[in-house]
């Protein structure tokens, strides 16, 4: 029973939602409280082809995987096949899609990016206003994101002169596997908003520079899409969102253990969404409708029931007591905490027997006034030095330069994650982009290692680095 | 005996001030040095029609509870009237108002309004600069306004994972009354600037949303006027300016304990008028003389002896020792101490056995340079942590976030104030701006609260809070 | 032998420097090196006439204390007095001179005046450039200046409430003299530049108001003048600049007693001229020439020997074991020593046994980098209370707010000298701007008192002051 | 075999590679690799004329020093002698050497010249973008080369007055020479970038001010040739790179001693490039192809290899143990470790027993984030001031005021070097602009001396400076 579009058309509402994805019609009206997104973007394609702002923020299998056999309501009418492919055509294309198209003509070279802040100008150039609000969005008052690159500016080296470097070698291992320098990839999602190739692009360049990437479960692709163009030796580590339903969860991570996914990443700080207010707002980015009296506000009003139903799936009861104890019962995986973000919690994650643990505030996204990482990391050497010890630690979040990696290496850490740096890097250049970005770092930490006086990872100790006491000048770029 | 303009406009000197208010005349010559606005303001009108000025400013019985029968002079004219309605039409509108017009057609929807910012930047839009210059001045160099919200961003989060938080509640009770979420309206006045509901707007909000509306002794409506549109099951505070007088004093008290307040909020911190610029400045908006030489610039130097004059009749001799104990002999409602600013008072508070201890310094409009209040909770806390045992503690000033309830109540406090985020909210969007303002903060406080890991209020405590050594980068968006 | 104005003109070098003063001829030529503003300004007018320029800044005997008398040639001739004053007549207004004219009309109303800054903001619009340049600039890179007023934000108060306030009293004294409130005028100089009254408006506006005028050695009128415009009972201080050669100094000394000044305030802070930049570069404003090569740079080398030879006659040589008993033998008036920068030297003028000290930075006009003097004023609460009780401690620098006062006086200070902002209040508006300075001051002072608690400057305790740990966010306004 | 201009051509790849320099033919191709600014820009010139932009920063000699003879082919041909010098004529000058012929008329008189900004504002005005990149880069985002400046801010002076300052002598020695003030030229390079006569306007300068000048090794003079442009009573160090092969290194020492260099400052903190972005960026400037897909990328990859080829000449492998006894067995002329950035290094230098240490981070141009040197001074000053003892120490980077200087003076410095001041003062001025710059600062030392009290640099301790634990606000001018 193929659909026309009058038919569809009449279940526009959040009593009887359906939508339209690539000709094929689904009923969306139970899943609406549950999509991790919120409701009120769907309900805005209601009864109609959401095709365009569907594909480039899900996974191949996204829809099947979330929603059940019974919603799928079959192909769309020949008829109306015909004038969705017209209507795609015949769009005349906004303003800002002609500003990408333009701005994509006049991209600088790959050799003139020096720096990851060049290709982040680079990508900012080239993003749509919606997919730079995603990327560059972070939570309340950007204060968290802002001070995770600020708070290296506070940490100065005590660069030692007069020792052998002429050989320097960068290179570490993570959780046993190598990786030419001491960074990796860390679950950066929805690559796709920036290049159509996704977080392929990063898989590939990862390649190439024989480093490490964590795949968020997030991603625009799917972990076995992502997989599928990794090299057969590549090593690729899964960032895991918890199901509630702990059969769920098994499920997805019995599936990445198939696809040959390394590591599992316990995603610990997202249990519920972030407050980003330039991605929440960018929704409404091409409307403009003025306040016109009281009559429909009411309806407005129920947005803060809405919050409560946001990512809504995810189990927000772990403990140290229940959930590491049973992760450890059902995969061999390594297990590493992502999202710590207090001394005491390492401390706890430590006893919990983990194999690492990544202080991150999630690039500023969730928490806002969650302490910078390298502050963090800062405050549990001084007060937990044993922890090092027992566990690797990593740290993410504010890392632009090979002086913040080669500072959080002073201070403990194994290795440091980079997330937004890479979507930028692919937005702009696809996996040449990411490869650029790796060898930017590469060359920013070789020189730093030999500047500081290290001819390996190993001399880079606490006495290195010192916290001072007054904030530098340094101009906050881009947020 | 009705007055003709003429004869009216006889009187229109300090030696012989009467003015026009809604049609009646009245003599306030001798009135003039104790009006708590200054007797400049006045002088404006002498002689003429108050009207406009006086209505948005005054509770409805203003004139009468203040002026002596004697001094009312009974009604204008038939053709006064007329020739004052005629004059109101044919009033051309000025720039400001026309501004104002069209500023309220191009009004975002109330469902644009994501954080308190959203609605100040709405109501700002909106505002007469009379109005905002009331709203948003603050003392001197608006230093201590500026670092109450400053403040709040040297607290960082200690955040915990792993900790259950699928339910979580942040409802708590104020010296035994309910409230939805750690937060009241504190002392919000002349509402009727900002919308002609005046702060009835705040009162159905609160009521719609659960949460506890502290009344101003200065609301551009009475206190019976407010009441009146609360809800009988509704819990309202009042905020007593305390007359010098104690029999006057008594006499309003017994009014409150007769419409149904249920707490006096004793303000102990403007007991004489702060100097706030903008707000003075704003009277002389419209006029543009300049310097004509020294002749009659003696008159101008009275400056000087008007202050004094301000809030005459409130009472600057109160002392712990004294007043707490006179007001526990008067009334059997809670007593709060609004505006305590130092350590030793907060001690000196508690052994005067009240009830509650109101940290604030009047959002930063008294005193320039009062420590803003969570500076002062956190010194309290440090100091004299067994206060928070025996009295509740609250703060205003400088609340713009659910990170900011979040942190105050970490510290020790029970409950936070805000005030001006709600006369905005009113001004923009009446009733619903309040609710909406609520809703946001709601939203907020809960996200924070599961992403901190407390389920209740009972688990904010101290440790997960950090007073950092550096100043982070907040944008001082709008003073 | 009345001189033609080429005879004059010829005399136009430092070889043979003649200039032209109101109609009389001087020979400059050996007065040259010894000119406390430098041999370059004077040589641009050799040769010429130098009313004009010379007025403003010199009391009307200067030139007669100052050169011998043999220098002093004789009158020009009658045609030259005639051809000096049509040139006067014809000369054409500068375009500096023609917008200072037009701001003079455009200035603000007195009852305007709200604030210091208002006085500030009304004196620099009416200023020559070369008049701002003078009294705004300060050394090297003005930190010291900047820093001077940025310090008191440090300051805090710990407000104390429920206190007797109804009665309050403002006034002090000062070595023994009354004033109404514990500020005084500092030393300000060349006050010609910005009206034509000069520093009697000071003079006029201090007793009108009650407060002590220091005069400044620099004043552009002479003691005698000054004193001249005083009222009988008046209390009037002097700034000493003590001549190298004790008997000079010794003149001065009993010039100044003779007539009627009450204190010397030794200046130690001004043995050698600060680095003004501002200043020294005003002179050169109007011309625009380029360099042209390297042949007469040589020339301009000479700066470097002329820097020595600034302030030529002050007395480079003072201590403490002689400098001050010999003040002590030749005079009973009380000293003070204005100008100490750093807590040792208070400690050795305690025990030099002097009246007073001034802690001061001469408003940032010396030595970039001296420590500002609230700061110093701490320190010295800090680290030696006991010189409190010995001396009387004031400081100047960098005050513009009843806040300021205050805190000065919280510290230990006994009053608070003004400078700057009393030069501008004359510019703009002769004694009367005087009277307003002080008004406004008053009415700050009176609040704050009121608000912190205090009945009187004896309830101006230490303790109720806190210097904070972060800066504050003020916007230095004006430099 | 002079060359036409066809055949050169050819040789215009990685693999074959010829340049043309003063009409001789050179044979790059193997050399390519070890050029110290990398094979990038060599081959921007490959089989053309490279003249223009080899001769402002290449001594006279660079080309027969590192390039074997067999690689020298010889002339080109006379058509191709008068094809080249027609180009250079019928050159059309770019936009921005037209803009700096039109600053050059436009340059002030050296007598507005008030201080060392003033000059640098000056210099910038005449320098090509290519220049000034060199000049003003330094490494990264500037951190260091900012904070340098900065640092000095947080020093104020416990200035003391009466005492005897009427002579004031700020003239030290440093390693036994005299030098009229604490300060010297430190290793500024490729000053013919700015002018045409290069480092000897330098020469002449500090032989007419008579202080020392330390000779780069990356001059764009020799050091033959700047030895012949001074004076033989002058004093001149030189600053030695020091070359991995130790009788190339030998032979260099040899050099230096036998043209009368009187002390070696080995250069420890340059073994590997610093990042210096700016200049990097230059290169491109005037290109501007946009990218053009992905095909010839891959090319541009080979950046991250490149960096390790940067000076690879430079000896990486040096220790206290092995370089300073070998280079005190060599020769007897003072050694100086100049890139001294730790407290530990100062203690292992001091127990080398060298002459001097130069605490630099070589004006921020090469590891970002290392400690500004009066910060390290400070610090050693607080826990090693033994060090001071057996040693003398300087400091360089950030010096711009005679501040400075004494500041550095107090905490235990001999003397304080300049770089970039000097460079902009040459580029300006020529040997006028350095005879100014060291007058500027010979002014300012002198005046600040006697503010704080001090009539020889011995009085210059501790006490008089105080580090305070606030930032003064200064404006970062230019970087």
């Amino acid at each position: 029973m193929p659909w026309s579009l009058q038919e569809i058309a009449q279940h526009n509402k959040a009593s009887s939602c359906w939508v339209i994805i690539k000709d094929q019609v689904y009923d969306l009206t139970e899943f609406l409280p549950s999509h991790p997104g919120g409701s009120q973007i769907i309900l805005k394609y209601a009864g109609k082809d959401a095709t365009a702002v569907y594909e480039p923020i899900h996974a191949r299998d996204a829809i099947e995987q979330n929603l059940d056999a019974s919603k799928f309501l079959g192909p769309v009418s020949k008829e109306a096949q015909q004038s969705l492919a017209h209507s795609k055509e015949a769009a005349v294309k906004s303003e800002d899609e002609l500003r990408v198209e333009r701005a994509r003509k006049a991209l600088p070279r790959l050799n003139r990016m020096h720096s990851l802040q060049d290709i982040e100008d680079a990508a900012r150039s080239v993003l749509t206003k919606r997919a730079l609000a995603y990327y560059s969005s972070a939570s309340d008052d950007l204060v968290s994101h802002q001070e995770n690159m600020r708070a290296f500016s506070r940490f100065f080296f005590n660069a030692r002169v007069m020792r052998a470097v002429s050989t320097c070698d960068p290179s570490t291992t993570i959780l046993g596997y190598p990786s030419t320098i001491p960074v990796f990839v860390s679950g950066a999602a929805l690559a796709k908003l920036g290049h159509p190739a996704g977080e392929v692009n990063i898989t590939i360049g990862c390649h190439k520079t024989s480093i490490i990437q964590m795949v968020s479960s997030n991603a625009s692709l799917s972990p076995a899409e992502i997989m599928e163009a990794a090299h057969p030796s590549q090593t690729l580590f899964f960032q895991l969102y918890k199901h509630k339903d702990d059969a769920r969860a098994l499920e997805r991570i019995r599936n990445v253990e198939r696809l040959g996914y390394k590591a599992l990443f316990l995603t610990v700080d997202a249990i519920v969404a972030g407050n980003r207010e330039a991605d929440i707002k960018s929704m409404w980015v091409e409307e403009d409708e003025s306040y016109d009296g009281d009559e429909d506000e009411e309806a407005s009003l129920e947005m803060g029931g809405t919050a409560g139903n946001l990512v809504a799936d995810d189990d927000r009861n772990m403990t140290w007591e229940k959930t590491i104890p049973w992760l450890r019962s059902v995969t061999q995986l390594p297990i590493v905490i992502k999202g710590v973000q207090s001394v005491e919690d390492c401390v706890l994650a430590a006893k919990a027997g983990v194999d690492g643990i990544l202080l991150s505030n999630h690039g500023g996204r969730q928490l806002d006034y969650s302490l910078p990482p390298i502050e963090l990391l800062y405050r549990l050497r001084k007060r937990h030095p044993e922890v090092f010890d027992s566990t690797e630690v990593y740290i993410d979040g504010g890392v632009r330069r090979g002086t913040d990696v080669v500072k959080a290496l002073c201070l403990g850490a194994r290795a440091v994650g980079l997330g937004r740096p890479f979507l930028y890097a692919q937005t702009a250049y696809g996996s040449y982009g990411v490869v650029r970005a790796v060898q930017v770092l590469h060359r920013e930490i070789l020189t730093v290692m030999r500047l500081v006086g290290a001819s390996s990872v190993a001399d880079l100790t606490p006495d290195l680095v010192e916290r001072v006491d007054w904030q530098p000048l340094v101009t906050a770029s881009k947020l």
